[in-house]
């Protein structure tokens, strides 16, 4: 099957440049004697995993206990559930791990790190916990100089469960857009995370892991001192709001969305495609950014970026295109003329995560050619 | 099964506030004499359409020849696909027709209306088509005063196809909020697309159906003269645009997530849940509106609001909840108190079509009983 044949919107992986950054990202970590492992929320799907293993991953992240089940199927067996614990999810991780996973948890309060240990005890079956850390202040997590820091690693290694470590995602890293700024938000990271290593080994408490990440300090980071592993998933595909923090170039974005031109407004310079926000998604990642892509930035229907073109409203099934907000382009015949009815185009998506969401499987390109279906997961 | 074993987030159904909703809009319009043909891309459920069914439905408007497969599968024969027509699409349309679909189309070019007309000569068997009408200068559509109007018509008309009548949505009744406001935007959608009813008739063309609607301008109009049909989605779920529109109250809002404390950040006021965007969506739909209820208001578990609280930020698997910006709210132990670990919150979405859409299925409640599962309809 070939590009053209396939039915609008779509959801298209270009093959070469994903092993492209399948590879570089992971070279990068090895170089500095750290190991990654992806989080494979991004794409959530079965094939590109694999490659991510080919590329030297030993492990993986996932977002929900539905990916932890279909990768460990598919041969993973060193996963960390990356969201906070609560008791009524234990039962299917004790599933799992009786199953062989070895699945970690991860909690950031004493009344979770109980859940967890009782589970443990319940069961004969310690469970392995990381400690979420707060490095920026931006979601959940402990604070390193916190004193229940310590209160949670007791809770999890007196309690009868595993204290494996701790993590941190440094969430503010992606209002950084200079090589300073990722440098020094990456050392926040780093810093505090293995501060509150420290801390828990200076109570007399074990923490053998300490993980970091996020794509913009994996690749913003001057050194991991203290850190053992990388998490990032964005950096598998790349997205628009990655191009604006500095860590990617349009060249580099492996996802995109195939739409049809479906109509025109063309006194007004509007181009209309079938790829709204069911296929976009409604994520306007870029909006405070450096440049504000729209819903996405325009693409030919080969993936060479269009200068200006962007998605500038989106309705469920509907995106209108512009150029620089129908200033530049043009209008009438000639907009007629150079987006013809049924002509294809693509889009970069603002945000890879929120964009291949929208998506239940992926049409693998090697230039024009589709040379493959991958499923995505779905669901929780 | 009752509603706190649901692995969380879920996608949960009111049923005795969906079956008020399936029956309220449907009356209203029967004591109008104007027959309601709902959109159920809302929804994209089978059961949901059955109960429209039942409420008076003879046909349906849907937003992908997807949805069009699987609810003539279903046994719906009267289908009108409302997204402007290419013509690679057309084969699948006519799949459909020739196996007893009624499937009807849309176009607003002449180009797009000779690519109907072909494929309605080729295949000898006339697509009926309706010519999209721009009533309030917000997407796609034809001017009901432009020459090009005509053409179209004789495109189809005189090139094989179906003629079949003038459709359009005025999608500026959404940025009403008084029932004047929506009483003139109802207005000017009927008597916009009237006109080009008119118009074309006058020209010696046939155009037996006029298609308007939405939901807002539903509810809002005060008479529907030279309409035939109407057509409404959202109004079978209701959301928080729609109340702060004034055409739903949170009482009716029939769809809305079931998330999971899963931590808290007690001194800032922040509880946190597992319902980020991938649950709820992107859509900040209220953001400009009266009332901006973040990424969704919360409720008990019970679905009753809890006043001033809302979903204020959102991650990909986090949802950060506070009471009007964590002003108002309790803060330290009186948080961890009202919303311990694991309890269960309700969400109220934004957009019930773009948060439903996160969800493969649906859980139906009545009161606490979950009694049935019902599958969502996916892709394109």
């Amino acid at each position: 099957m070939l590009l053209h044949q396939l039915p609008t919107p779509a959801g298209v992986i270009d093959a070469e440049r994903l092993r492209a950054n399948a590879q570089a990202l992971p070279a990068r970590l090895a170089a500095h004697g750290v190991r990654l492992r992806p989080h494979v929320k991004t794409p959530k799907c079965l094939e590109v995993a694999r490659l991510q293993r080919e590329a030297g991953a030993a492990g993986i992240t996932v977002s929900t206990l539905r990916e932890a089940e279909a990768f460990f199927a598919d041969g993973w067996r060193d996963i960390l559930y990356a969201v906070g614990m609560v008791p009524a999810k234990l039962p299917r991780v004790l599933v799992l791990r009786q199953a062989g996973c070895d699945l970690k948890v991860i909690v950031d309060s004493v009344a979770a790190a109980r859940a967890v240990a009782e589970a443990s005890r319940s069961a004969q079956a310690p469970i392995p916990a990381l400690i979420e850390i707060d490095t920026d202040q931006h979601r959940a997590g402990v604070a390193p100089e916190a004193a229940e820091l310590i209160d949670v690693g007791r809770a999890l290694h007196e309690g009868g469960a595993v204290l494996h470590g701790v993590m941190t995602h440094h969430g503010g890293s992606y209002a950084e857009s200079t090589p300073e700024g990722l440098a020094a938000a990456a050392e926040r990271e780093r810093s505090r995370c293995v501060r509150a290593a420290e801390r828990l080994r200076v109570a007399g408490l074990p923490c053998p892991v300490v993980s970091v990440g996020s794509t913009p300090t994996a690749w913003g980071a001057g050194q991991w001192t203290g850190v053992h592993e990388v998490r990032a998933g964005v950096y598998i595909f790349n997205d628009l709001v990655m191009c604006n923090i500095g860590v990617a170039r349009p060249e580099q974005v492996a996802f995109s969305v195939l739409a049809s031109v479906i109509g025109h407004q063309a006194d007004k310079g509007w181009v209309l495609v079938d790829a709204g926000w069911m296929a976009l998604s409604r994520d306007r990642g870029t909006q405070s950014q450096a440049v504000d892509h729209g819903y996405g930035a325009v693409c030919d229907a080969a993936g060479q970026l269009l200068p200006g073109w962007a998605v500038t409203a989106a309705n469920q099934e509907h995106g209108t295109i512009t150029c620089a907000g129908a200033d530049a382009g043009p209008h009438g015949p000639a907009l007629l003329e150079r987006f013809p009815l049924g002509s294809l185009l693509r889009i970069l998506p603002n945000h890879a995560c929120a964009t291949a969401a929208q998506f239940d499987r992926y049409a693998v390109l090697h230039g024009q050619d589709v040379q493959a279906t991958w499923s995505r997961i779905h669901g929780w």
